[in-house]
C-alpha cells in the first residue's frame, strides 16, 4: 500500500536510493519452469545504464550488474520469489552537499520533504531516475514470461525537442543512439540536443510503445482495464506527464464513423483503438504513447527557495542527461512488459473449465 | 483482483449490468462520523443520469435513485461498509435482440466474448456506460470525505467535436448544458452536435478536471504516484483514450527552463506540473485532462461480423447519446474524488508521531 | 483494507447490519460459465437461518431469501461481479433500546465504540452473527466452483457443552438437529442445552471441518499457506477462539516418529498433517477444528458498565441461541469453501506451460 | 498474491532459500522518522540463529548478520522501502544430495514438487525454517514501531514434549535455554530433549505469546479481525499446527457465565477473551498460544517413496534441531509484532477528524 509494489499476480517490489549501497527488486508470482540467468537481464540493463544514450547521456558510470539472489535453481525459476540486486558503484554524494538545503525546481525535493518530513537528498534519493534500474531488471523477467506466449514489446522515440519522426521504420531503431524509427529525424534530434546542451537547458519528447502478439482477453474491467493499467504503469515513470492509447487525444476531434475500427472476417480494418476495446485486448497490436517532460536538472540559473523558504538562485550541475530520452525507452518497455505479464497470468484465473 | 474494486484504503467495489435488475457499489474504508444521506449523493447522480445533457442526450429515462442499505446509523457513517443500490427502471432489452449475434464496432462486445466465453449483450451488459452510475454514487461519498479537508473537484468540457473552449470561466460551467467554461464555445458545440446527429454520427471531446485545496503530500512513490493513480482512474472510464497532467503532451516540446515551475517564498510561480512533483501533490491545483472518444454507437451503417465471423452491416439504433460529454463530466469528477480520498486516507499512515 | 473483503482471486465483500434494511455480498472473480441460481444458495441459507437449530435456536424469524442482482445471464455466471442481497424482515430494534448505553460482556459493543467512536447498537450492528448470512450466501457460490473440481466440504459438531462425539459417522449428521456424527452424543448434547437454558446460561463446543477431493498443490507459501489462510478464515467467525489442523494441539505432545505421516506408494499411511504439508495441500483429506465459545448473550445477571463507566447490572434478553452450534456449521463450511475456491483459482496462475 | 508478502500497510516481502546465496526482506510502509540500525535487529536474530537453543540446537553455524541496503538516511527511516539482506555462510548442500530423489515424511518436499513441478531440495529450499530468519529481521523493525506506542511482545515456552510449565514467571524466561517461565519445568524439558535425541526422535511443544500495552481499537472486522490475523500470522510458521486466543479450546467446554469477562469501572475483571472482542483489541493483554509439531527431520528410520513412487527407507541426518522450540520463540514474536504494527498503522486511517 506504500506504493513500491506493482502488479497483482506478478508482483514486483522495488527498493533502493540513488546513493545508497544498492537497489533491487523482488519478483513474486513468476511461474516456475522458466530459464533465467543474469545474462537474460543484462541486455535491457545495458540500454538503460548511465553513459548510454549518445550525446544526451550523463557521465556517471555504473556497470549495473544484476545478481540473482533467490528464486532459481540450476538456472530455472522455481516459483519462489526472485530477488535481484544491483550494487551502486559510482555515486558521488559529495557533489550534492550544496543541495541539502535547497529545493530543485521540477524535482520531488519539496514534495518528499512535505510528505515524509525527512529526505535523503543525495542524488534525489528514492525519487532519482536511478530507481528505474530495478524496474528494468524486473521487466526483463516479465519479458521472458511474455516471450513464452509470443508477445514482444518494443519502444522507440517519435519526438524529441519538438522534432517528430516522420516514419515508423522499426529497423532504424537500432541504427541511431536515440532509438528513433526515422534515421533522418534522429540526426536532427541529435543536433538539437547538442544545441540545447550549450544553452544549459534540457529537452522532452514522446515515446511510443508497441506490443505485438498479444492475445485477446487481457485486462480486467471495470477498474483494472488494460488501458488504465498501462496508463498507471507508464505515468509512474518520473518524467512522464501524459499517456494515450491508439488514436489518443486525436480521437477527441474525430466522429464515431472515423474512429470506429470496422470489423471484417480477416480482423479489424484499422487500429484506432490501439488494440484495446472496453479495457480488454482485442488481439491487435497494442499501441501507447507517453509524453516525456524535459529533464528538470539544468545548468541554467533558476529561482527557488531553501529550507527556510528564503529565495535563492540555483544551477544544477552534477552529471545529468539532457533528455530522459533515450534512456527512458527500456523503462517504458519494462513497465509495459510487467503490465502485460501480470494480466497474462491474471487471465488464467478467468478461464472456466466446465 | 478481478478488477471491480478501486482504491486501497477507501475501497469501492461496483457491480451490475445495464439491463440487470440493479447496479450498485460497496464502499469499504469510509471513516466513521461523516454525515451522509441519499440527498448528498443525488445531486451528482442527477448530472449523470440518462436524459441529461441537452441535445447530446439519450432518451432512456432512469430516475437513478440511490438507496443506502448499510454503513450509516442515524444519518452518520459508522466505519462499516456502505452499500449503495440503484434499481434499473427503464431497460428495453428487446431492442437489443438483433445485436445478440453481432459485434458492434468500437464496443467491447467482441473482447468480452473472447475474454469470458460468454456475454450479456443486453445494453452492453457490464461494459455499458450505465456502469458509471455506481461510480458516481460512490464518488459522492468520496467528495464528502474530501470536503472535510477543504478539497474541491470540478470537471468541465474544454473541447467537443474539434471546437475548443477559449476561456476557463468556471462560472460559465453551470450556465450551459455542456458544462463548458466558455459559453460562446458551448453554443458552437451544441450546433455541432445537432449537425452530427443528423449525419447519424457521434463526437468526442476533451474534459479537464481541477482539484483545488489539496494538501501537499498525497501520492505513494514509486508505483502509486498520484499522477499514475489519476491516470488509471480516468482511463478506466470506457470512453477515455488519453490522460495528461499539467502541461501534459505539450511538455514534450518544451525545454526544462520553460517547463520547470520556479519556486518562490509565496509558492510556485507557475503550474506546469499540474500540482504533482515526483508523484506527490505539491499543494498547488491538480489539473488533469482526458481525451474522450466519440460514442461508438452510431445510426450510420458500418461493417462488422457476426458470431460466425460472417460479414454483416450494422446500424446501431437504440437510445444513445451523440457524445459521452457532458454526462461523463460527473464520472470524471467521481474518479478523481475517489483517487484523492483514497490517498488522503493513505497519507494518514505515513505521518510519524515521534 | 478495511476488512470486509475476503480472498485474492475470488474476492468476496460483505456488508450489512443486523437491524439495517439488508445484508449482502459482492463476489468478484467467479469464473464465467457456472450455472447459478438462488436455489443453489438457499439450501445453505436454510441451515443457518434463525429458528433453525432445534432447542438451541433463537425465535427470530428470517426467511433469508437471497436475490441475485448481477453477474449471471440466463442462469450462468458471466465473469462479472455477482451481487447477492438478503433483506432483513424481522428485526425488533426496540428490544435493544435499553442496551444503547450499556456494554454487553463478551460482546463487541465496547470495542466497536473504542475503534470507531460511534456504533449501531441495534442487534449488535455489524458485529452481529447475522453478518454471517452473507458469508453463507457467498460460500454457496464457492461451493459450486469447488464442485466442478470434485471437492466437497462438510462440517459437523464434535463437542458441545463438554460432551464429545465418540464417533465420526458422517451419515448421522443429517439425523440430528446438532449436525453431530454421533447420534447418541447428540441426544446428550440436546439434554445439556435444555438444562443450560433453564439456568439462563449458554454453551460452547467444537466443530470439525472436512474437505475431501482436494488436489495437491493448493496454498501459497510462505505467508499465504493453506493452513494459515484456513485459520484466518475460521477465526474471523465471531464465536471462534481457536483453530487447529490435523492432529493440532495434540501434536505438541507427540514425537516426530509418532506425528510424521509415512509415505507409501499408495499414499500417506496416516493423516496427522490434516492434508497440509509446508502450507500446501497434499491431496489427502483436509481436516480443521474450531473452538466455539459460549454465546455471550445470557439471561443471567452480569456485571458491566455504561457509557459513563458506571457499574450496572445487565440481563441480555432478546431472542438468542443457547449455542452458536449448530447454526455456525454452515458458516464454517462457507469459510472453508471460500478459502479453497480462492486457492484453487490462485493455483491456476502457478502452472507453467512451457 | 503469490504469498510472500505479509501485511497491508506495513508490507513485508521475504525471499530466499536455505542454500541459496542469501535471504532477505523488503519492508514497505514503515513510517519515516524512526531510528534504525543493524544493531536494533541483531538481538532478535541472535536468539533465532542456528546453534542457539541449548541441547535442542542444530550445529549449523550462521552469524546471521543483517545488512540494511535502503530506506534509512543517517540512521533514521525515510518512509521508503527498507531492504534487509542476510548472506548464507554455512550451507552444506552436498549433505542433501541423497535427498534429491526422496520425499522426507512430514516435510514439504512432496507438496512443493506437486505445486510447482520443480523444487530446490537443498536444505528444504524455500520451505526451510531458515526462511524465518528474514521474518525475524523484519519483525525487529515492527517491534521498533510498536515500542513507539508502548507495546511489548514476548513469547515463551509453556510446554515441550508433554511437560507443561506450571507457572508464568516472566523473569524466569531469560534464565533457561528454553525461554520457559518456569525454571523447574525447563530443567525437566531439557532432560526430555536429551533422552529423545538418543532415541533419534524429536519433540513438539506449545508457545504462548503475550502482547502488553496494546491500545483498544486494533483489528478490522469482519474478515481482518485481529484474532484472525494473528491466527494466520502464527499458522504461517512452518511447524505450527494450531492457534488459540485467550481461553481458546478450553472455552468450548465453558458456559457463557464462566467465559464472559465482567466489565467494571476499573476494566475487565478477567481476560478469558485474550484481549480481543469481536475481532478488535480491548486494551487488555493479548494472549495467543500455538501448537508446535515435533521436527519432522529425525535420524530414526522411516518409510517413504522416491520420485518414481517406489518405497524406500530414509534416515534424515543433517544438522537438525530436536525441537523447533526454543528457536521458534523469536519467530512467534516477530509474526505478532508484524501483525500488531500493521494494524496500528491501519487504525490511523479509521480515525475521523470532524
Amino acid at each position: 500500500m506504500a506504493g513500491n509494489t506493482f502488479g497483482k499476480v506478478l508482483q514486483v517490489t522495488t527498493w533502493g536510493e540513488s546513493h545508497g549501497p544498492a537497489l533491487g527488486a523482488v519478483i513474486d508470482g513468476c511461474p516456475p519452469g522458466i530459464s533465467l540467468s543474469s545474462e537474460d537481464i543484462q541486455a535491457d540493463m545495458d540500454r538503460r545504464r548511465p553513459g548510454k544514450g549518445g550525446p544526451a547521456a550523463s557521465p556517471r558510470k555504473e556497470p549495473d550488474i544484476v545478481e540473482i539472489l533467490s528464486g532459481t535453481y540450476e538456472g530455472v525459476t522455481t516459483g519462489t520469489p526472485i530477488s535481484l540486486v544491483i550494487y551502486n558503484k559510482d555515486a558521488h554524494s559529495k557533489s550534492y552537499d550544496h543541495l541539502q538545503n535547497i529545493f530543485r525546481p521540477g524535482h520531488g525535493d519539496i514534495t518528499y520533504l512535505k510528505k515524509y518530513g525527512i529526505r535523503d537528498h543525495r542524488g534525489g534519493g528514492r525519487a532519482s531516475a536511478r530507481e528505474t534500474a530495478a524496474r528494468v531488471a524486473a521487466g526483463a523477467v516479465a519479458r521472458k514470461i511474455l516471450a513464452g506466449s509470443g508477445i514482444k514489446v518494443v519502444a522507440y522515440t517519435i519526438a524529441l525537442g519538438g522534432i517528430e519522426a516522420q516514419a515508423r521504420n522499426l529497423s532504424d531503431i537500432t541504427q541511431n543512439a536515440l532509438f528513433c524509427p526515422d534515421n533522418a529525424a534522429a540526426a536532427r534530434m541529435e543536433e538539437r540536443i547538442i544545441q540545447v546542451r550549450e544553452q544549459k537547458d534540457s529537452l522532452g519528447g514522446i515515446v511510443e510503445i508497441l506490443a505485438s502478439g498479444c492475445p485477446a482477453g487481457l485486462g480486467e474491467p471495470v477498474f483494472d482495464k488494460l488501458d488504465g493499467e498501462l496508463a498507471r504503469a507508464l505515468m509512474s515513470i518520473g518524467a512522464v506527464k501524459g499517456v494515450e492509447i491508439g488514436t489518443g487525444f486525436k480521437a477527441a476531434a474525430l466522429t464515431g464513423s472515423q474512429n470506429n475500427d470496422p470489423i471484417t472476417p480477416a480482423g479489424f480494418a484499422s487500429n484506432n483503438s490501439g488494440g484495446i476495446l472496453a479495457g480488454i485486448s482485442n488481439g491487435d497490436d497494442i499501441i501507447a504513447r507517453v509524453a516525456v517532460k524535459p529533464i528538470p536538472s539544468i545548468a541554467m540559473e533558476q529561482d527557488t527557495v531553501d529550507l527556510d523558504n528564503k529565495p535563492v538562485k540555483i544551477k544544477v550541475g552534477g552529471r545529468h542527461d539532457i533528455s530522459a530520452i533515450p534512456r527512458i525507452i527500456p523503462v517504458c518497455e519494462a513497465m509495459v512488459c510487467l503490465t502485460l505479464a501480470d494480466h497474462l497470468l491474471r487471465q488464467k484465473t478467468i478461464i472456466h473449465n466446465p
